[in-house]
Protein backbone atom coordinates (compact mmCIF):
# COMPACT_ATOMS: atom_id res chain seq x y z
CA UNK A 1 0.00 0.00 0.00
CA UNK A 2 1.53 3.48 -0.98
CA UNK A 3 1.56 5.95 1.77
CA UNK A 4 -1.82 8.82 1.17
CA UNK A 5 -1.27 12.09 1.15
CA UNK A 6 -2.60 12.31 4.44
CA UNK A 7 0.33 10.16 5.90
CA UNK A 8 2.67 13.49 4.96
CA UNK A 9 0.90 15.89 8.02
CA UNK A 10 1.05 12.57 10.57
CA UNK A 11 4.70 11.89 9.81
CA UNK A 12 5.29 15.42 11.35
CA UNK A 13 3.23 14.67 14.18
CA UNK A 14 5.33 11.38 14.42
CA UNK A 15 8.86 13.10 14.23
CA UNK A 16 7.27 15.89 16.92
CA UNK A 17 6.10 13.68 19.19
CA UNK A 18 8.87 10.92 19.35
CA UNK A 19 11.54 13.87 19.23
CA UNK A 20 9.79 15.44 22.41
CA UNK A 21 10.04 12.48 24.25
CA UNK A 22 13.84 12.52 23.90
CA UNK A 23 14.81 16.11 24.24
CA UNK A 24 13.08 19.25 25.48
CA UNK A 25 15.90 21.28 22.81
CA UNK A 26 13.35 22.93 20.51
CA UNK A 27 15.94 24.00 18.05
CA UNK A 28 16.85 20.87 18.01
CA UNK A 29 13.62 19.74 17.34
CA UNK A 30 13.10 22.19 14.85
CA UNK A 31 16.48 20.67 12.86
CA UNK A 32 14.56 17.13 13.32
CA UNK A 33 11.01 18.79 11.50
CA UNK A 34 13.49 20.28 8.92
CA UNK A 35 15.35 16.94 8.47
CA UNK A 36 11.99 15.51 7.86
CA UNK A 37 11.06 18.01 5.69
CA UNK A 38 13.98 17.84 2.97
CA UNK A 39 14.32 14.14 3.40
CA UNK A 40 10.67 13.20 2.18
CA UNK A 41 10.80 15.33 -0.63
CA UNK A 42 13.55 12.51 -1.95
CA UNK A 43 11.03 9.99 -1.51
CA UNK A 44 9.62 8.59 -4.96
CA UNK A 45 5.52 9.00 -4.99
CA UNK A 46 4.15 5.85 -4.24
CA UNK A 47 6.65 4.75 -1.61
CA UNK A 48 4.70 2.46 1.49
CA UNK A 49 4.23 4.28 5.04
CA UNK A 50 7.16 1.75 6.51
CA UNK A 51 9.40 3.45 3.68
CA UNK A 52 9.06 6.50 4.70
CA UNK A 53 9.00 5.99 8.27
CA UNK A 54 11.77 4.26 8.39
CA UNK A 55 13.69 7.80 7.02
CA UNK A 56 11.80 9.56 9.59
CA UNK A 57 12.68 7.92 12.92
CA UNK A 58 16.59 7.53 11.16
CA UNK A 59 16.88 10.82 11.27
CA UNK A 60 15.28 11.27 14.82
CA UNK A 61 18.49 8.92 15.28
CA UNK A 62 20.60 10.19 13.65
CA UNK A 63 20.30 13.57 14.98
CA UNK A 64 19.63 12.93 18.51
CA UNK A 65 22.37 10.46 18.60
CA UNK A 66 20.04 7.91 19.97
CA UNK A 67 19.33 5.05 18.55
CA UNK A 68 16.54 3.08 20.53
CA UNK A 69 14.09 6.03 21.97
CA UNK A 70 11.54 3.57 22.66
CA UNK A 71 14.09 0.77 24.83
CA UNK A 72 12.99 1.75 28.20
CA UNK A 73 9.10 2.20 26.79
CA UNK A 74 9.33 -1.47 24.84
CA UNK A 75 10.66 -2.60 28.19
CA UNK A 76 8.02 -1.48 30.27
CA UNK A 77 5.01 -2.33 27.95
CA UNK A 78 6.52 -6.02 27.54
CA UNK A 79 6.86 -6.55 31.46
CA UNK A 80 3.41 -5.48 31.27
CA UNK A 81 1.63 -7.83 29.47
CA UNK A 82 3.71 -10.10 30.95
CA UNK A 83 2.13 -9.26 34.58
CA UNK A 84 -1.28 -10.14 32.60
CA UNK A 85 -0.17 -13.13 30.97
CA UNK A 86 -1.65 -15.86 32.91
CA UNK A 87 -4.96 -14.07 33.68
CA UNK A 88 -5.00 -13.98 29.38
CA UNK A 89 -3.83 -17.57 29.40
CA UNK A 90 -7.03 -18.86 32.04
CA UNK A 91 -9.34 -16.65 29.48
CA UNK A 92 -8.21 -19.05 26.32
CA UNK A 93 -8.27 -22.40 28.43
CA UNK A 94 -11.60 -21.35 30.01
CA UNK A 95 -12.75 -20.36 26.18
CA UNK A 96 -15.12 -22.44 23.83
CA UNK A 97 -12.88 -21.79 21.04
CA UNK A 98 -9.59 -21.59 22.00
CA UNK A 99 -8.15 -20.28 18.87
CA UNK A 100 -10.39 -17.63 17.75
CA UNK A 101 -9.74 -16.05 21.90
CA UNK A 102 -6.18 -16.33 20.97
CA UNK A 103 -6.43 -14.49 17.76
CA UNK A 104 -8.77 -11.90 19.88
CA UNK A 105 -6.39 -11.36 22.03
CA UNK A 106 -3.37 -11.41 19.52
CA UNK A 107 -5.44 -8.22 17.94
CA UNK A 108 -5.59 -6.95 21.53
CA UNK A 109 -1.94 -6.92 21.69
CA UNK A 110 -2.06 -4.57 18.56
CA UNK A 111 -4.42 -1.86 19.75
CA UNK A 112 -3.06 -1.17 23.48
CA UNK A 113 -1.67 2.16 23.86
CA UNK A 114 1.52 1.91 26.74
CA UNK A 115 2.31 5.33 26.67
CA UNK A 116 -0.74 6.37 28.87
CA UNK A 117 -3.02 4.65 31.34
CA UNK A 118 -1.40 1.93 30.36
CA UNK A 119 -3.08 -0.79 32.46
CA UNK A 120 -6.62 0.75 32.68
CA UNK A 121 -6.68 0.74 28.75
CA UNK A 122 -4.73 -2.76 28.62
CA UNK A 123 -7.73 -4.20 30.32
CA UNK A 124 -10.71 -1.95 28.78
CA UNK A 125 -9.32 -2.92 25.29
CA UNK A 126 -8.69 -6.71 26.09
CA UNK A 127 -12.72 -6.70 27.13
CA UNK A 128 -14.14 -4.93 24.22
CA UNK A 129 -11.84 -6.82 21.53
CA UNK A 130 -12.81 -10.12 23.48
CA UNK A 131 -15.90 -9.33 22.12
CA UNK A 132 -16.06 -6.91 19.47
CA UNK A 133 -16.98 -8.00 15.99
CA UNK A 134 -14.72 -8.32 13.02
CA UNK A 135 -15.50 -6.01 10.35
CA UNK A 136 -13.64 -8.78 8.10
CA UNK A 137 -13.58 -11.95 8.96
CA UNK A 138 -12.14 -14.76 7.14
CA UNK A 139 -11.47 -17.12 10.26
CA UNK A 140 -13.22 -20.15 8.46
CA UNK A 141 -10.29 -20.01 5.52
CA UNK A 142 -7.42 -19.53 8.52
CA UNK A 143 -8.65 -22.44 10.40
CA UNK A 144 -8.36 -24.46 7.02
CA UNK A 145 -4.81 -22.50 6.00
CA UNK A 146 -3.98 -23.64 9.76
CA UNK A 147 -4.99 -26.96 9.03
CA UNK A 148 -2.93 -27.92 5.81
CA UNK A 149 0.53 -25.74 6.68
CA UNK A 150 3.49 -27.25 7.93
CA UNK A 151 5.24 -24.19 9.46
CA UNK A 152 3.48 -21.00 10.17
CA UNK A 153 5.95 -17.73 9.71
CA UNK A 154 4.32 -15.47 12.19
CA UNK A 155 5.67 -11.53 11.34
CA UNK A 156 5.71 -9.40 14.47
CA UNK A 157 4.67 -5.59 15.21
CA UNK A 158 5.46 -3.92 18.38
CA UNK A 159 7.58 -4.54 21.79
CA UNK A 160 4.69 -5.78 24.51
CA UNK A 161 2.35 -7.39 21.83
CA UNK A 162 4.95 -9.93 21.44
CA UNK A 163 3.07 -11.55 24.77
CA UNK A 164 -0.15 -11.66 23.19
CA UNK A 165 1.65 -13.10 20.14
CA UNK A 166 2.91 -16.07 22.10
CA UNK A 167 -0.93 -16.81 23.51
CA UNK A 168 -1.77 -17.05 19.63
CA UNK A 169 1.87 -19.42 18.97
CA UNK A 170 0.88 -21.68 22.31
CA UNK A 171 -2.50 -22.29 19.92
CA UNK A 172 -1.30 -22.80 16.75
CA UNK A 173 -0.36 -26.26 17.27
CA UNK A 174 2.52 -25.90 14.50
CA UNK A 175 5.89 -25.09 14.44
CA UNK A 176 6.53 -20.93 14.00
CA UNK A 177 9.17 -18.94 12.92
CA UNK A 178 8.07 -15.69 14.68
CA UNK A 179 10.05 -12.87 12.51
CA UNK A 180 11.29 -9.52 14.11
CA UNK A 181 12.74 -6.05 12.73
CA UNK A 182 16.71 -6.27 12.18
CA UNK A 183 17.15 -3.18 14.52
CA UNK A 184 15.19 -0.95 16.65
CA UNK A 185 12.34 1.50 15.06
CA UNK A 186 9.60 3.36 17.10
CA UNK A 187 8.55 0.49 19.41
CA UNK A 188 8.59 -2.56 16.96
CA UNK A 189 9.67 -6.02 18.46
CA UNK A 190 13.13 -6.95 17.47
CA UNK A 191 15.28 -10.00 18.87
CA UNK A 192 15.60 -8.87 22.37
CA UNK A 193 11.45 -7.88 22.51
CA UNK A 194 11.10 -11.35 21.62
CA UNK A 195 13.03 -12.89 24.23
CA UNK A 196 11.80 -10.72 26.64
CA UNK A 197 8.36 -12.11 26.39
CA UNK A 198 9.61 -15.96 26.37
CA UNK A 199 8.77 -16.35 22.19
CA UNK A 200 12.12 -18.37 21.65
CA UNK A 201 10.44 -20.76 24.32
CA UNK A 202 7.00 -21.32 21.79
CA UNK A 203 8.94 -20.65 18.55
CA UNK A 204 11.93 -19.89 16.40
CA UNK A 205 12.83 -16.20 16.64
CA UNK A 206 14.71 -14.59 13.22
CA UNK A 207 14.70 -11.56 11.88
CA UNK A 208 13.51 -9.90 8.68
CA UNK A 209 16.46 -8.36 8.06
CA UNK A 210 14.54 -4.88 7.48
CA UNK A 211 14.97 -1.90 10.06
CA UNK A 212 11.61 0.09 8.88
CA UNK A 213 8.23 -0.23 11.10
CA UNK A 214 6.44 -3.12 8.21
CA UNK A 215 8.01 -5.21 6.36
CA UNK A 216 9.19 -4.10 3.03
CA UNK A 217 10.52 -7.06 1.14
CA UNK A 218 12.93 -4.94 -0.61
CA UNK A 219 15.02 -4.07 2.40
CA UNK A 220 14.13 -7.91 4.13
CA UNK A 221 17.55 -10.56 4.07
CA UNK A 222 18.03 -13.11 1.60
CA UNK A 223 17.24 -15.72 4.19
CA UNK A 224 14.15 -14.17 5.30
CA UNK A 225 12.91 -14.20 1.85
CA UNK A 226 13.56 -17.73 1.03
CA UNK A 227 11.19 -18.71 4.36
CA UNK A 228 9.00 -16.04 3.35
CA UNK A 229 9.00 -17.22 -0.35
CA UNK A 230 8.35 -20.54 1.17
CA UNK A 231 5.54 -20.25 3.60
CA UNK A 232 2.34 -22.09 3.21
CA UNK A 233 0.95 -19.74 5.78
CA UNK A 234 1.70 -16.09 6.93
CA UNK A 235 0.39 -14.69 9.83
CA UNK A 236 1.21 -10.56 9.54
CA UNK A 237 0.13 -8.39 12.59
CA UNK A 238 -0.49 -4.57 12.65
CA UNK A 239 -0.54 -1.62 10.75
CA UNK A 240 3.37 -1.04 9.42
CA UNK A 241 3.35 -4.97 8.20
CA UNK A 242 -0.19 -4.41 5.92
CA UNK A 243 1.28 -1.48 4.92
CA UNK A 244 4.52 -3.39 3.25
CA UNK A 245 3.06 -6.83 2.62
CA UNK A 246 -1.23 -5.88 1.40
CA UNK A 247 -0.87 -5.71 -2.50
CA UNK A 248 1.04 -9.36 -2.07
CA UNK A 249 -0.07 -12.32 -3.70
CA UNK A 250 0.84 -14.68 -0.62
CA UNK A 251 -1.32 -17.24 1.69
CA UNK A 252 -0.70 -13.95 4.02
CA UNK A 253 -3.71 -13.34 7.00
CA UNK A 254 -3.28 -9.82 8.27
CA UNK A 255 -4.70 -9.75 12.02
CA UNK A 256 -4.73 -6.18 13.24
CA UNK A 257 -6.90 -2.96 15.21
CA UNK A 258 -7.25 -0.47 12.48
CA UNK A 259 -6.14 2.74 14.11
CA UNK A 260 -5.81 5.27 11.35
CA UNK A 261 -8.80 6.51 9.01
CA UNK A 262 -6.05 5.76 6.26
CA UNK A 263 -5.74 2.41 6.39
CA UNK A 264 -9.23 2.30 7.32
CA UNK A 265 -9.76 3.55 3.88
CA UNK A 266 -7.31 1.28 2.42
CA UNK A 267 -9.69 -1.74 3.88
CA UNK A 268 -12.81 -0.11 3.59
CA UNK A 269 -13.26 -0.58 6.97
CA UNK A 270 -14.28 1.50 9.87
CA UNK A 271 -11.47 3.08 12.05
CA UNK A 272 -11.19 1.44 14.98
CA UNK A 273 -12.48 -2.22 13.50
CA UNK A 274 -10.21 -5.28 14.43
CA UNK A 275 -9.48 -7.49 11.09
CA UNK A 276 -8.82 -10.87 10.47
CA UNK A 277 -7.99 -10.54 6.21
CA UNK A 278 -6.52 -12.98 3.96
CA UNK A 279 -4.31 -11.25 1.42
CA UNK A 280 -5.99 -10.33 -1.87
CA UNK A 281 -9.57 -11.26 -0.62
CA UNK B 1 4.85 35.11 18.84
CA UNK B 2 7.21 33.19 17.01
CA UNK B 3 5.55 29.55 15.65
CA UNK B 4 5.55 26.72 18.25
CA UNK B 5 6.50 23.32 16.89
CA UNK B 6 3.36 21.75 16.97
CA UNK B 7 2.62 24.54 13.88
CA UNK B 8 4.53 22.33 11.80
CA UNK B 9 2.73 19.29 10.89
CA UNK B 10 -0.63 21.87 10.97
CA UNK B 11 1.16 24.24 7.60
CA UNK B 12 1.02 20.31 6.42
CA UNK B 13 -2.22 19.54 6.64
CA UNK B 14 -3.27 23.24 5.88
CA UNK B 15 -1.37 22.93 2.67
CA UNK B 16 -3.04 19.19 1.97
CA UNK B 17 -6.79 20.40 2.77
CA UNK B 18 -6.30 23.42 0.43
CA UNK B 19 -4.39 21.64 -2.43
CA UNK B 20 -7.37 18.98 -2.23
CA UNK B 21 -9.55 21.80 -2.86
CA UNK B 22 -8.20 23.15 -5.76
CA UNK B 23 -6.79 19.65 -7.83
CA UNK B 24 -7.71 15.94 -7.27
CA UNK B 25 -4.38 15.26 -9.00
CA UNK B 26 -2.54 13.69 -6.41
CA UNK B 27 1.07 13.82 -7.53
CA UNK B 28 0.43 17.62 -8.20
CA UNK B 29 -0.33 17.83 -4.36
CA UNK B 30 2.42 15.25 -3.56
CA UNK B 31 4.74 17.71 -5.34
CA UNK B 32 3.02 20.41 -3.00
CA UNK B 33 4.07 19.01 0.19
CA UNK B 34 7.12 18.18 -0.73
CA UNK B 35 7.85 21.65 -1.84
CA UNK B 36 6.30 22.57 1.30
CA UNK B 37 8.88 20.51 3.66
CA UNK B 38 11.66 22.23 1.37
CA UNK B 39 10.74 25.61 2.05
CA UNK B 40 10.24 25.19 5.66
CA UNK B 41 14.33 24.12 6.17
CA UNK B 42 14.68 27.55 4.83
CA UNK B 43 12.73 29.50 7.00
CA UNK B 44 14.48 30.43 10.38
CA UNK B 45 13.55 29.35 13.76
CA UNK B 46 11.69 31.83 15.43
CA UNK B 47 9.38 32.66 12.18
CA UNK B 48 5.96 33.79 12.79
CA UNK B 49 2.82 31.24 11.55
CA UNK B 50 1.88 34.20 9.54
CA UNK B 51 5.58 34.25 7.21
CA UNK B 52 5.47 30.65 7.54
CA UNK B 53 1.80 30.78 6.26
CA UNK B 54 2.53 32.65 3.43
CA UNK B 55 5.46 30.59 1.97
CA UNK B 56 3.29 27.57 2.34
CA UNK B 57 0.21 29.15 0.43
CA UNK B 58 2.82 30.56 -2.18
CA UNK B 59 3.81 27.76 -3.33
CA UNK B 60 0.26 26.31 -3.92
CA UNK B 61 -0.45 29.06 -5.83
CA UNK B 62 2.74 28.96 -7.46
CA UNK B 63 2.20 25.15 -8.46
CA UNK B 64 -1.25 25.06 -8.91
CA UNK B 65 -1.36 28.83 -11.12
CA UNK B 66 -4.62 29.39 -9.05
CA UNK B 67 -3.49 33.35 -6.83
CA UNK B 68 -6.57 33.23 -5.31
CA UNK B 69 -7.95 29.40 -4.48
CA UNK B 70 -10.53 31.00 -1.66
CA UNK B 71 -11.91 33.44 -3.95
CA UNK B 72 -15.68 31.95 -4.45
CA UNK B 73 -15.19 31.07 -0.28
CA UNK B 74 -14.92 34.37 0.61
CA UNK B 75 -17.90 36.33 -1.62
CA UNK B 76 -19.86 33.03 -0.66
CA UNK B 77 -19.06 33.95 3.42
CA UNK B 78 -19.68 37.84 2.29
CA UNK B 79 -23.07 37.14 1.38
CA UNK B 80 -24.07 34.74 4.35
CA UNK B 81 -22.74 37.67 6.57
CA UNK B 82 -24.35 40.68 4.99
CA UNK B 83 -27.72 38.38 4.99
CA UNK B 84 -27.37 38.07 9.08
CA UNK B 85 -26.64 41.86 9.18
CA UNK B 86 -29.99 43.42 9.81
CA UNK B 87 -30.30 40.76 12.22
CA UNK B 88 -27.63 41.36 14.10
CA UNK B 89 -27.91 45.22 13.79
CA UNK B 90 -31.05 45.03 16.02
CA UNK B 91 -29.70 42.95 18.40
CA UNK B 92 -27.11 45.44 18.76
CA UNK B 93 -29.70 48.14 19.25
CA UNK B 94 -31.48 46.42 21.77
CA UNK B 95 -28.91 45.34 23.59
CA UNK B 96 -27.88 47.61 27.17
CA UNK B 97 -24.24 48.03 25.72
CA UNK B 98 -24.14 48.13 22.42
CA UNK B 99 -20.67 48.26 21.73
CA UNK B 100 -20.15 44.95 23.79
CA UNK B 101 -22.53 43.14 22.17
CA UNK B 102 -20.73 45.16 18.71
CA UNK B 103 -17.64 43.32 20.18
CA UNK B 104 -18.96 39.90 20.75
CA UNK B 105 -20.33 39.78 17.44
CA UNK B 106 -17.07 40.72 15.70
CA UNK B 107 -15.32 38.09 17.78
CA UNK B 108 -18.36 35.39 16.35
CA UNK B 109 -16.99 36.92 13.07
CA UNK B 110 -14.01 35.39 13.83
CA UNK B 111 -14.83 32.16 14.78
CA UNK B 112 -17.17 30.62 11.73
CA UNK B 113 -15.87 28.35 9.73
CA UNK B 114 -17.78 29.15 6.58
CA UNK B 115 -16.62 25.67 4.78
CA UNK B 116 -19.30 23.68 6.28
CA UNK B 117 -22.84 23.63 7.42
CA UNK B 118 -22.43 27.75 7.53
CA UNK B 119 -25.66 28.82 8.22
CA UNK B 120 -26.22 26.44 11.38
CA UNK B 121 -22.71 27.29 12.76
CA UNK B 122 -22.92 30.86 12.21
CA UNK B 123 -26.21 31.18 14.05
CA UNK B 124 -25.03 28.94 16.93
CA UNK B 125 -22.15 30.98 17.25
CA UNK B 126 -23.23 33.96 17.51
CA UNK B 127 -25.62 32.81 20.33
CA UNK B 128 -23.07 31.05 22.29
CA UNK B 129 -20.25 34.44 21.76
CA UNK B 130 -23.05 36.98 22.73
CA UNK B 131 -23.50 34.87 26.32
CA UNK B 132 -20.06 33.46 26.47
CA UNK B 133 -17.73 34.59 29.45
CA UNK B 134 -14.72 36.03 28.65
CA UNK B 135 -11.22 34.65 29.18
CA UNK B 136 -9.75 38.29 29.08
CA UNK B 137 -11.50 40.80 29.01
CA UNK B 138 -9.91 44.36 29.06
CA UNK B 139 -13.16 46.02 28.48
CA UNK B 140 -12.81 48.66 31.05
CA UNK B 141 -9.17 49.49 28.98
CA UNK B 142 -10.68 49.92 25.73
CA UNK B 143 -13.36 52.27 26.58
CA UNK B 144 -10.54 54.20 28.38
CA UNK B 145 -8.88 54.15 25.12
CA UNK B 146 -11.71 54.21 22.90
CA UNK B 147 -13.06 57.87 24.50
CA UNK B 148 -9.00 59.35 24.18
CA UNK B 149 -8.54 57.78 20.48
CA UNK B 150 -8.56 60.53 17.88
CA UNK B 151 -8.78 57.72 15.08
CA UNK B 152 -8.75 53.81 15.40
CA UNK B 153 -6.64 51.65 12.99
CA UNK B 154 -8.44 48.39 12.87
CA UNK B 155 -6.69 45.10 11.48
CA UNK B 156 -8.90 43.02 9.48
CA UNK B 157 -9.06 39.14 9.73
CA UNK B 158 -11.10 36.97 7.70
CA UNK B 159 -13.62 37.58 4.09
CA UNK B 160 -17.22 37.63 6.15
CA UNK B 161 -16.47 38.62 9.43
CA UNK B 162 -15.95 42.11 7.74
CA UNK B 163 -19.39 42.19 7.78
CA UNK B 164 -19.26 41.97 11.26
CA UNK B 165 -16.76 44.27 12.02
CA UNK B 166 -18.45 46.54 10.30
CA UNK B 167 -21.04 46.04 13.02
CA UNK B 168 -18.53 46.79 15.63
CA UNK B 169 -16.94 50.21 13.25
CA UNK B 170 -20.64 51.85 13.27
CA UNK B 171 -20.63 51.81 17.43
CA UNK B 172 -16.65 52.95 17.70
CA UNK B 173 -17.84 56.82 16.97
CA UNK B 174 -14.72 57.25 16.04
CA UNK B 175 -12.89 57.81 12.21
CA UNK B 176 -11.87 54.81 11.58
CA UNK B 177 -8.92 53.37 9.24
CA UNK B 178 -9.60 49.58 8.26
CA UNK B 179 -6.82 47.63 7.26
CA UNK B 180 -6.85 44.71 4.59
CA UNK B 181 -4.23 42.69 3.38
CA UNK B 182 -2.75 43.52 0.40
CA UNK B 183 -3.02 40.25 -1.85
CA UNK B 184 -4.83 37.70 -1.15
CA UNK B 185 -3.98 34.65 1.47
CA UNK B 186 -5.91 31.68 1.98
CA UNK B 187 -9.41 33.60 2.80
CA UNK B 188 -8.33 37.07 4.60
CA UNK B 189 -9.99 39.91 3.42
CA UNK B 190 -8.23 42.30 0.83
CA UNK B 191 -9.38 45.58 -0.64
CA UNK B 192 -12.36 43.38 -2.59
CA UNK B 193 -13.55 41.31 0.05
CA UNK B 194 -13.86 44.59 2.30
CA UNK B 195 -15.74 46.57 -0.02
CA UNK B 196 -18.26 43.81 -0.85
CA UNK B 197 -19.27 44.22 2.87
CA UNK B 198 -19.97 47.99 2.48
CA UNK B 199 -17.21 48.97 5.09
CA UNK B 200 -16.05 51.57 2.70
CA UNK B 201 -19.39 53.27 3.90
CA UNK B 202 -18.04 53.64 7.60
CA UNK B 203 -14.31 53.31 7.46
CA UNK B 204 -11.22 54.70 5.45
CA UNK B 205 -9.81 51.17 3.37
CA UNK B 206 -6.40 50.53 3.30
CA UNK B 207 -3.94 47.65 3.20
CA UNK B 208 -1.29 46.84 5.26
CA UNK B 209 1.14 46.06 1.86
CA UNK B 210 1.43 42.54 3.73
CA UNK B 211 0.82 39.56 1.86
CA UNK B 212 0.82 37.10 4.84
CA UNK B 213 -2.19 35.68 6.67
CA UNK B 214 -1.51 38.69 9.77
CA UNK B 215 0.34 41.48 10.10
CA UNK B 216 4.24 41.11 9.79
CA UNK B 217 5.40 44.53 9.73
CA UNK B 218 8.64 43.95 8.44
CA UNK B 219 6.51 42.88 5.11
CA UNK B 220 4.17 46.33 5.64
CA UNK B 221 4.41 49.17 3.64
CA UNK B 222 5.87 52.67 4.53
CA UNK B 223 2.38 54.06 4.08
CA UNK B 224 0.96 51.78 6.77
CA UNK B 225 3.77 52.05 9.25
CA UNK B 226 3.39 55.62 9.43
CA UNK B 227 -0.07 55.19 10.50
CA UNK B 228 0.47 52.18 12.74
CA UNK B 229 3.09 54.23 14.65
CA UNK B 230 1.20 56.96 14.54
CA UNK B 231 -2.32 55.31 16.04
CA UNK B 232 -3.22 55.73 19.51
CA UNK B 233 -6.04 52.88 19.39
CA UNK B 234 -5.74 49.48 17.42
CA UNK B 235 -7.89 46.63 17.03
CA UNK B 236 -6.42 43.99 16.40
CA UNK B 237 -8.58 40.94 14.63
CA UNK B 238 -8.14 37.00 14.67
CA UNK B 239 -4.85 34.49 15.47
CA UNK B 240 -3.09 35.81 12.16
CA UNK B 241 -2.78 39.48 13.85
CA UNK B 242 -1.75 38.20 17.16
CA UNK B 243 0.30 35.92 16.07
CA UNK B 244 2.40 38.84 14.03
CA UNK B 245 2.18 41.48 16.78
CA UNK B 246 1.82 39.46 19.78
CA UNK B 247 5.18 41.02 21.31
CA UNK B 248 4.59 44.74 20.13
CA UNK B 249 4.22 47.39 22.48
CA UNK B 250 1.73 49.64 20.83
CA UNK B 251 -2.11 50.31 22.34
CA UNK B 252 -3.10 47.29 20.67
CA UNK B 253 -6.35 45.52 21.45
CA UNK B 254 -6.59 41.80 20.13
CA UNK B 255 -10.26 40.29 19.60
CA UNK B 256 -10.21 36.38 18.91
CA UNK B 257 -11.50 33.47 19.14
CA UNK B 258 -8.72 30.93 20.40
CA UNK B 259 -9.32 28.36 17.71
CA UNK B 260 -6.03 26.10 18.43
CA UNK B 261 -3.96 25.01 21.18
CA UNK B 262 -1.26 26.74 20.08
CA UNK B 263 -2.72 30.29 20.52
CA UNK B 264 -4.32 29.00 23.37
CA UNK B 265 -0.83 28.34 24.92
CA UNK B 266 0.31 31.24 24.28
CA UNK B 267 -2.68 33.33 25.72
CA UNK B 268 -2.66 31.13 28.27
CA UNK B 269 -6.10 30.44 27.87
CA UNK B 270 -8.34 27.47 27.01
CA UNK B 271 -9.03 26.55 23.43
CA UNK B 272 -12.03 27.87 22.35
CA UNK B 273 -11.82 31.04 24.70
CA UNK B 274 -12.83 34.66 23.31
CA UNK B 275 -10.77 37.40 24.12
CA UNK B 276 -10.44 40.96 24.37
CA UNK B 277 -6.93 41.67 25.58
CA UNK B 278 -4.48 44.85 25.88
CA UNK B 279 -0.67 44.22 24.53
CA UNK B 280 1.54 43.83 26.83
CA UNK B 281 -1.16 43.58 30.05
Amino acid sequence: MRAYLDCYPCFFTQALRTSRMITSDEEKIWEILNHVGLSLSEIPFGATPPEIGREVYRIISRITGLKDPFQQIKESCTQQALSLYPEMRKVIDSSKDRLMTAIRLSIAGNVIDFGANADFNLKRDIEIILSQNFAINHYVDFCRGLKSAKRILYLADNAGETVFDRLLIEELTKPVIYVVRESPIINDATRKDALLSGIDEVAEVMTSGCDAPGTILKYCSDEFLKVYRAADLIISKGQGNYEGLSDEDRPLFFLLKVKCRVIAHDIKVEEGSIVLAKAGK
